[in-house]
Protein backbone atom coordinates (compact mmCIF):
# COMPACT_ATOMS: atom_id res chain seq x y z
CA UNK A 1 0.00 0.00 0.00
CA UNK A 2 1.09 3.64 -0.97
CA UNK A 3 0.66 5.94 1.70
CA UNK A 4 1.40 9.46 2.19
CA UNK A 5 2.00 11.35 5.43
CA UNK A 6 1.84 15.14 5.43
CA UNK A 7 3.59 16.98 8.28
CA UNK A 8 6.22 13.96 8.11
CA UNK A 9 8.51 15.74 10.13
CA UNK A 10 6.42 16.83 12.98
CA UNK A 11 6.02 15.67 16.42
CA UNK A 12 3.18 13.21 15.47
CA UNK A 13 4.40 12.83 11.79
CA UNK A 14 8.19 11.22 12.57
CA UNK A 15 6.72 8.89 14.19
CA UNK A 16 4.29 7.45 12.12
CA UNK A 17 6.16 7.50 9.46
CA UNK A 18 8.73 5.36 11.56
CA UNK A 19 5.70 2.99 12.32
CA UNK A 20 4.41 2.96 9.04
CA UNK A 21 7.77 1.97 7.89
CA UNK A 22 7.70 -1.01 9.68
CA UNK A 23 5.31 -2.76 7.23
CA UNK A 24 7.70 -3.54 4.05
CA UNK A 25 4.80 -4.34 2.02
CA UNK A 26 4.13 -0.82 2.56
CA UNK A 27 5.65 2.29 0.70
CA UNK A 28 5.54 5.63 2.47
CA UNK A 29 5.73 8.87 0.78
CA UNK A 30 6.78 10.76 3.39
CA UNK A 31 6.04 14.79 3.16
CA UNK A 32 7.74 18.03 5.00
CA UNK A 33 9.01 21.47 4.13
CA UNK A 34 12.09 20.26 4.63
CA UNK A 35 12.24 16.62 3.26
CA UNK A 36 16.18 15.96 4.34
CA UNK A 37 14.98 15.76 7.82
CA UNK A 38 12.74 12.80 7.04
CA UNK A 39 13.87 9.56 8.25
CA UNK A 40 15.70 7.11 5.79
CA UNK A 41 14.70 3.63 5.09
CA UNK A 42 14.31 1.19 2.35
CA UNK A 43 10.24 1.47 1.62
CA UNK A 44 10.07 5.85 3.16
CA UNK A 45 10.10 8.13 0.21
CA UNK A 46 11.07 11.90 1.00
CA UNK A 47 8.58 14.71 -1.27
CA UNK A 48 8.71 18.46 -0.58
CA UNK A 49 5.52 19.97 0.03
CA UNK A 50 4.65 23.76 1.40
CA UNK A 51 0.88 23.93 2.66
CA UNK A 52 1.36 27.74 2.04
CA UNK A 53 1.57 26.80 -1.67
CA UNK A 54 -1.11 27.20 -4.71
CA UNK A 55 -3.94 24.41 -4.98
CA UNK A 56 -1.93 23.83 -8.72
CA UNK A 57 1.58 23.85 -7.14
CA UNK A 58 0.29 21.11 -4.42
CA UNK A 59 -1.12 18.94 -6.82
CA UNK A 60 2.21 18.92 -8.57
CA UNK A 61 3.71 18.09 -5.31
CA UNK A 62 1.50 15.48 -4.10
CA UNK A 63 2.50 12.03 -5.36
CA UNK A 64 -0.01 9.14 -6.26
CA UNK A 65 -1.19 6.91 -3.17
CA UNK A 66 -4.04 4.65 -1.88
CA UNK A 67 -4.42 6.64 1.73
CA UNK A 68 -3.27 9.96 2.91
CA UNK A 69 -2.67 10.70 6.74
CA UNK A 70 -2.74 15.12 7.79
CA UNK A 71 -0.44 15.31 10.26
CA UNK A 72 0.42 18.74 9.88
CA UNK A 73 0.34 21.49 12.18
CA UNK A 74 1.65 24.70 12.65
CA UNK A 75 2.10 24.65 16.53
CA UNK A 76 -0.55 27.43 16.61
CA UNK A 77 2.00 30.25 14.68
CA UNK A 78 -0.07 29.59 11.26
CA UNK A 79 -3.58 28.63 11.52
CA UNK A 80 -5.63 29.78 8.79
CA UNK A 81 -2.61 29.11 6.47
CA UNK A 82 -1.20 25.81 7.28
CA UNK A 83 -4.17 24.12 9.49
CA UNK A 84 -7.14 25.38 7.72
CA UNK A 85 -6.49 26.23 4.52
CA UNK A 86 -3.38 24.25 3.80
CA UNK A 87 -5.63 21.16 5.15
CA UNK A 88 -8.60 22.04 2.88
CA UNK A 89 -6.36 22.68 -0.11
CA UNK A 90 -4.63 18.87 0.50
CA UNK A 91 -8.36 17.48 0.52
CA UNK A 92 -9.16 19.40 -2.61
CA UNK A 93 -5.88 18.64 -4.37
CA UNK A 94 -5.92 14.29 -3.06
CA UNK A 95 -9.32 14.07 -4.50
CA UNK A 96 -8.15 15.17 -7.86
CA UNK A 97 -5.23 12.81 -7.80
CA UNK A 98 -7.63 10.14 -6.94
CA UNK A 99 -6.59 9.37 -3.47
CA UNK A 100 -10.05 8.68 -1.76
CA UNK A 101 -8.89 7.06 1.45
CA UNK A 102 -8.40 10.66 4.11
CA UNK A 103 -7.59 10.42 7.42
CA UNK A 104 -7.46 13.18 9.79
CA UNK A 105 -5.17 14.40 12.59
CA UNK A 106 -7.36 16.61 14.40
CA UNK A 107 -8.01 17.11 18.25
CA UNK A 108 -10.54 16.58 21.12
CA UNK A 109 -13.25 19.35 20.88
CA UNK A 110 -12.71 19.78 17.11
CA UNK A 111 -16.15 19.55 16.38
CA UNK A 112 -17.60 21.49 19.69
CA UNK A 113 -18.16 24.73 19.43
CA UNK A 114 -19.02 25.49 22.72
CA UNK A 115 -15.48 24.37 23.89
CA UNK A 116 -14.17 27.55 21.71
CA UNK A 117 -16.51 30.31 22.20
CA UNK A 118 -18.34 32.19 25.41
CA UNK A 119 -16.73 33.38 28.31
CA UNK A 120 -14.15 30.94 29.50
CA UNK A 121 -13.54 29.29 26.21
CA UNK A 122 -10.45 26.48 25.76
CA UNK A 123 -7.01 28.17 25.86
CA UNK A 124 -6.80 26.31 22.58
CA UNK A 125 -9.89 28.53 20.83
CA UNK A 126 -8.10 29.49 17.51
CA UNK A 127 -6.50 26.08 17.12
CA UNK A 128 -9.77 24.21 17.64
CA UNK A 129 -11.28 27.01 15.17
CA UNK A 130 -8.92 25.97 12.84
CA UNK A 131 -9.17 22.43 12.73
CA UNK A 132 -13.03 22.83 12.98
CA UNK A 133 -13.68 24.22 9.69
CA UNK A 134 -10.87 21.71 8.54
CA UNK A 135 -12.80 18.98 9.77
CA UNK A 136 -16.60 20.40 8.44
CA UNK A 137 -14.91 20.91 5.12
CA UNK A 138 -14.08 17.40 4.57
CA UNK A 139 -17.36 16.27 6.10
CA UNK A 140 -19.82 18.30 4.25
CA UNK A 141 -17.32 19.35 0.98
CA UNK A 142 -15.60 16.37 -0.02
CA UNK A 143 -16.29 12.67 -0.91
CA UNK A 144 -13.12 11.63 0.36
CA UNK A 145 -13.42 8.06 2.49
CA UNK A 146 -12.29 10.39 5.47
CA UNK A 147 -11.72 9.07 9.46
CA UNK A 148 -11.12 11.94 12.25
CA UNK A 149 -8.93 11.24 15.17
CA UNK A 150 -9.13 13.34 17.97
CA UNK A 151 -6.84 12.95 20.31
CA UNK A 152 -6.35 14.76 24.24
CA UNK A 153 -3.66 16.73 24.92
CA UNK A 154 -0.32 15.34 23.41
CA UNK A 155 2.51 13.78 25.80
CA UNK A 156 5.88 12.97 25.04
CA UNK A 157 5.55 10.15 27.05
CA UNK A 158 6.52 6.89 25.84
CA UNK A 159 3.30 4.73 24.30
CA UNK A 160 1.75 1.96 26.36
CA UNK A 161 0.41 0.20 23.30
CA UNK A 162 -3.47 0.72 24.89
CA UNK A 163 -5.65 3.33 24.30
CA UNK A 164 -9.27 4.51 24.82
CA UNK A 165 -11.19 4.83 21.51
CA UNK A 166 -14.76 6.50 20.92
CA UNK A 167 -14.38 8.20 24.51
CA UNK A 168 -12.17 9.64 26.66
CA UNK A 169 -10.70 7.77 29.83
CA UNK A 170 -7.65 9.84 30.31
CA UNK A 171 -6.34 13.67 29.99
CA UNK A 172 -3.49 12.33 28.12
CA UNK A 173 -2.23 11.11 25.15
CA UNK A 174 1.09 9.71 24.37
CA UNK A 175 2.55 10.86 20.84
CA UNK A 176 3.41 7.27 20.40
CA UNK A 177 0.20 6.22 21.02
CA UNK A 178 -1.69 8.40 18.59
CA UNK A 179 1.06 7.62 15.82
CA UNK A 180 0.57 3.84 16.36
CA UNK A 181 -3.57 4.35 15.83
CA UNK A 182 -2.90 6.37 12.87
CA UNK A 183 -1.22 3.60 11.38
CA UNK A 184 -3.72 1.09 12.49
CA UNK A 185 -6.59 3.10 10.89
CA UNK A 186 -4.98 3.84 7.57
CA UNK A 187 -5.81 -0.07 7.17
CA UNK A 188 -8.81 -0.06 9.06
CA UNK A 189 -11.86 0.34 6.29
CA UNK A 190 -14.20 0.14 9.09
CA UNK A 191 -12.96 3.31 10.62
CA UNK A 192 -14.15 4.97 7.19
CA UNK A 193 -17.26 8.14 7.89
CA UNK A 194 -16.14 7.90 11.74
CA UNK A 195 -15.19 10.70 14.21
CA UNK A 196 -12.97 9.05 16.95
CA UNK A 197 -12.57 10.55 20.24
CA UNK A 198 -8.89 9.15 21.74
CA UNK A 199 -7.23 8.93 24.88
CA UNK A 200 -4.86 6.59 26.35
CA UNK A 201 -6.89 3.80 27.91
CA UNK A 202 -6.95 0.03 28.56
CA UNK A 203 -7.19 -1.52 25.07
CA UNK A 204 -4.45 -2.59 22.92
CA UNK A 205 -4.84 -0.65 19.94
CA UNK A 206 -5.15 -3.50 17.16
CA UNK A 207 -8.72 -4.36 19.01
CA UNK A 208 -9.57 -1.32 20.00
CA UNK A 209 -9.17 0.16 16.35
CA UNK A 210 -10.91 -3.23 14.83
CA UNK A 211 -13.65 -2.50 17.23
CA UNK A 212 -13.90 1.52 16.42
CA UNK B 1 -38.66 46.26 6.96
CA UNK B 2 -36.70 45.10 9.95
CA UNK B 3 -32.80 44.91 9.03
CA UNK B 4 -30.56 43.59 11.31
CA UNK B 5 -26.88 45.18 11.28
CA UNK B 6 -24.01 43.25 12.94
CA UNK B 7 -20.90 45.68 14.00
CA UNK B 8 -22.77 48.61 14.01
CA UNK B 9 -20.02 50.43 15.64
CA UNK B 10 -17.65 49.91 13.19
CA UNK B 11 -16.01 51.68 10.18
CA UNK B 12 -18.87 50.33 7.75
CA UNK B 13 -21.15 49.89 10.17
CA UNK B 14 -21.71 53.08 11.57
CA UNK B 15 -22.28 55.04 7.87
CA UNK B 16 -24.66 51.97 7.24
CA UNK B 17 -26.77 52.12 10.39
CA UNK B 18 -27.05 56.00 9.31
CA UNK B 19 -28.01 55.35 5.73
CA UNK B 20 -30.09 52.72 6.36
CA UNK B 21 -32.28 55.10 9.53
CA UNK B 22 -33.00 57.54 6.61
CA UNK B 23 -36.15 55.50 5.64
CA UNK B 24 -38.56 55.90 8.55
CA UNK B 25 -40.40 53.03 7.15
CA UNK B 26 -37.58 50.68 7.98
CA UNK B 27 -36.15 49.78 11.86
CA UNK B 28 -32.35 49.09 11.99
CA UNK B 29 -31.69 46.50 14.81
CA UNK B 30 -27.92 47.88 15.46
CA UNK B 31 -25.54 45.31 16.75
CA UNK B 32 -22.67 45.54 18.53
CA UNK B 33 -20.25 44.77 21.57
CA UNK B 34 -21.00 48.14 22.99
CA UNK B 35 -24.26 49.08 21.98
CA UNK B 36 -23.95 52.50 24.07
CA UNK B 37 -21.40 53.64 21.14
CA UNK B 38 -24.29 53.25 18.45
CA UNK B 39 -26.05 56.36 17.20
CA UNK B 40 -29.76 57.54 18.33
CA UNK B 41 -32.55 57.98 15.73
CA UNK B 42 -35.99 56.84 16.41
CA UNK B 43 -35.87 54.14 14.43
CA UNK B 44 -32.59 52.90 15.00
CA UNK B 45 -32.88 50.18 18.01
CA UNK B 46 -29.07 48.96 19.48
CA UNK B 47 -28.81 45.55 21.34
CA UNK B 48 -25.53 43.50 22.26
CA UNK B 49 -24.23 41.06 20.74
CA UNK B 50 -20.31 39.27 20.88
CA UNK B 51 -19.51 37.08 17.95
CA UNK B 52 -17.31 35.40 20.91
CA UNK B 53 -20.66 33.63 22.57
CA UNK B 54 -21.93 30.75 22.25
CA UNK B 55 -24.41 29.90 19.92
CA UNK B 56 -26.94 29.40 22.40
CA UNK B 57 -26.18 32.94 23.61
CA UNK B 58 -26.39 34.23 19.97
CA UNK B 59 -29.76 33.11 19.06
CA UNK B 60 -30.94 35.29 22.37
CA UNK B 61 -29.32 37.94 21.20
CA UNK B 62 -30.26 37.94 17.65
CA UNK B 63 -33.62 40.24 17.43
CA UNK B 64 -36.60 39.01 15.10
CA UNK B 65 -36.12 40.54 11.39
CA UNK B 66 -36.56 40.27 7.86
CA UNK B 67 -32.41 40.73 6.75
CA UNK B 68 -29.45 40.66 8.03
CA UNK B 69 -26.53 42.77 6.89
CA UNK B 70 -23.16 41.10 8.32
CA UNK B 71 -20.41 44.53 8.82
CA UNK B 72 -18.50 42.87 11.82
CA UNK B 73 -14.78 42.44 11.44
CA UNK B 74 -11.77 42.45 13.93
CA UNK B 75 -9.68 44.40 12.15
CA UNK B 76 -7.04 41.32 11.55
CA UNK B 77 -7.02 40.91 15.52
CA UNK B 78 -9.12 38.16 15.99
CA UNK B 79 -9.62 36.16 13.14
CA UNK B 80 -10.67 32.76 13.68
CA UNK B 81 -13.17 34.02 16.62
CA UNK B 82 -14.63 36.89 14.75
CA UNK B 83 -14.87 36.71 11.40
CA UNK B 84 -14.58 33.07 10.27
CA UNK B 85 -16.67 31.62 13.12
CA UNK B 86 -18.60 34.64 14.36
CA UNK B 87 -19.96 35.10 10.87
CA UNK B 88 -20.88 31.33 10.67
CA UNK B 89 -22.34 31.00 14.07
CA UNK B 90 -24.97 34.05 13.28
CA UNK B 91 -25.45 32.19 9.88
CA UNK B 92 -26.41 29.77 11.65
CA UNK B 93 -28.21 31.21 14.65
CA UNK B 94 -30.12 33.79 12.29
CA UNK B 95 -31.47 31.00 9.76
CA UNK B 96 -33.24 29.30 13.58
CA UNK B 97 -34.63 32.67 13.83
CA UNK B 98 -36.29 32.50 10.50
CA UNK B 99 -34.57 35.44 9.19
CA UNK B 100 -33.62 34.42 5.40
CA UNK B 101 -31.97 37.34 3.72
CA UNK B 102 -28.07 37.54 4.51
CA UNK B 103 -25.63 40.30 2.86
CA UNK B 104 -22.40 39.69 3.82
CA UNK B 105 -19.92 42.06 3.76
CA UNK B 106 -16.40 40.21 2.30
CA UNK B 107 -13.52 41.06 0.10
CA UNK B 108 -12.08 41.36 -2.94
CA UNK B 109 -10.00 38.12 -3.36
CA UNK B 110 -12.12 36.40 -0.28
CA UNK B 111 -13.14 33.41 -2.95
CA UNK B 112 -9.59 33.88 -4.73
CA UNK B 113 -7.37 31.15 -3.22
CA UNK B 114 -4.21 32.03 -5.43
CA UNK B 115 -4.37 35.58 -3.86
CA UNK B 116 -3.68 34.64 -0.53
CA UNK B 117 -1.29 31.14 -1.42
CA UNK B 118 2.11 31.15 -2.97
CA UNK B 119 5.13 32.79 -3.08
CA UNK B 120 3.66 35.83 -2.98
CA UNK B 121 0.79 36.07 -1.19
CA UNK B 122 -1.40 39.23 -0.64
CA UNK B 123 -0.15 40.99 2.97
CA UNK B 124 -3.97 40.14 3.92
CA UNK B 125 -3.72 36.72 3.24
CA UNK B 126 -4.90 35.66 6.52
CA UNK B 127 -7.83 38.26 6.70
CA UNK B 128 -8.71 36.83 3.16
CA UNK B 129 -8.55 32.89 4.38
CA UNK B 130 -10.80 33.85 7.30
CA UNK B 131 -13.55 35.69 4.46
CA UNK B 132 -12.99 32.74 2.49
CA UNK B 133 -14.07 30.22 4.51
CA UNK B 134 -16.43 32.30 5.84
CA UNK B 135 -18.00 32.82 2.63
CA UNK B 136 -17.99 29.48 1.53
CA UNK B 137 -19.65 28.38 4.43
CA UNK B 138 -23.01 30.99 3.27
CA UNK B 139 -22.83 29.38 -0.27
CA UNK B 140 -22.24 25.60 0.10
CA UNK B 141 -23.86 25.03 4.36
CA UNK B 142 -26.47 27.91 4.13
CA UNK B 143 -29.99 27.99 2.58
CA UNK B 144 -30.06 31.74 3.20
CA UNK B 145 -30.43 34.03 0.50
CA UNK B 146 -27.33 35.41 0.13
CA UNK B 147 -25.59 38.26 -1.59
CA UNK B 148 -21.42 38.77 -1.30
CA UNK B 149 -20.01 42.26 -1.53
CA UNK B 150 -16.18 42.19 -2.36
CA UNK B 151 -15.07 45.65 -2.10
CA UNK B 152 -11.26 46.60 -2.62
CA UNK B 153 -9.04 48.47 -0.24
CA UNK B 154 -11.65 50.60 1.91
CA UNK B 155 -10.72 54.20 2.17
CA UNK B 156 -11.68 57.07 4.69
CA UNK B 157 -12.82 59.47 1.18
CA UNK B 158 -16.34 60.91 0.51
CA UNK B 159 -18.60 59.40 -1.09
CA UNK B 160 -18.98 59.99 -4.65
CA UNK B 161 -22.49 58.07 -4.90
CA UNK B 162 -21.21 56.33 -8.00
CA UNK B 163 -19.53 53.10 -7.98
CA UNK B 164 -18.74 49.66 -10.20
CA UNK B 165 -20.21 46.80 -9.40
CA UNK B 166 -19.49 43.19 -11.15
CA UNK B 167 -16.02 44.46 -11.84
CA UNK B 168 -12.75 46.64 -10.51
CA UNK B 169 -12.53 49.78 -12.09
CA UNK B 170 -10.48 51.37 -9.52
CA UNK B 171 -8.21 49.96 -6.40
CA UNK B 172 -9.97 52.20 -3.68
CA UNK B 173 -13.67 52.39 -1.94
CA UNK B 174 -15.07 54.73 -0.17
CA UNK B 175 -16.40 53.29 2.88
CA UNK B 176 -19.37 55.93 2.43
CA UNK B 177 -19.89 54.54 -0.63
CA UNK B 178 -19.80 50.82 0.59
CA UNK B 179 -22.29 51.16 3.26
CA UNK B 180 -24.93 52.74 0.71
CA UNK B 181 -24.39 50.10 -1.52
CA UNK B 182 -25.00 47.47 0.88
CA UNK B 183 -28.05 49.51 2.45
CA UNK B 184 -29.49 48.99 -1.55
CA UNK B 185 -28.54 45.66 -1.77
CA UNK B 186 -30.96 44.52 1.32
CA UNK B 187 -33.70 45.77 -0.54
CA UNK B 188 -32.79 44.77 -3.94
CA UNK B 189 -33.74 40.72 -4.42
CA UNK B 190 -32.10 40.77 -7.66
CA UNK B 191 -29.05 40.14 -5.97
CA UNK B 192 -29.86 37.33 -4.49
CA UNK B 193 -27.41 34.39 -4.92
CA UNK B 194 -24.61 37.03 -6.25
CA UNK B 195 -20.91 37.73 -5.47
CA UNK B 196 -20.52 41.52 -6.25
CA UNK B 197 -16.97 43.02 -6.49
CA UNK B 198 -17.02 46.27 -6.19
CA UNK B 199 -14.63 49.32 -6.59
CA UNK B 200 -15.50 53.25 -6.72
CA UNK B 201 -16.58 53.81 -10.64
CA UNK B 202 -18.91 56.19 -13.18
CA UNK B 203 -22.32 54.15 -12.34
CA UNK B 204 -24.89 55.99 -9.69
CA UNK B 205 -25.39 53.72 -6.90
CA UNK B 206 -29.06 52.74 -7.17
CA UNK B 207 -28.63 51.84 -11.07
CA UNK B 208 -25.36 49.94 -10.60
CA UNK B 209 -27.27 47.55 -8.06
CA UNK B 210 -30.58 46.86 -9.82
CA UNK B 211 -28.36 45.89 -12.74
CA UNK B 212 -26.53 43.83 -10.26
Amino acid sequence: MKIIVIGATGRVGQKLVAKLAEDKNDQILAGARKPEAIMKAANVKPFKIDLHDTKADLLAELPEADALIFAAGSGGRDLLQVDLNGAVKVMIEAAKKGIERFVMLSSRDSLTPDAFSGDDPSPLANYLIAKHFADLWLIKNTTLDYTILQPTALTETPGTGKVSLGEYTNHDNSIENVANVLAQIVKSDNTIGKILPMSDGATPIEDAVSEA
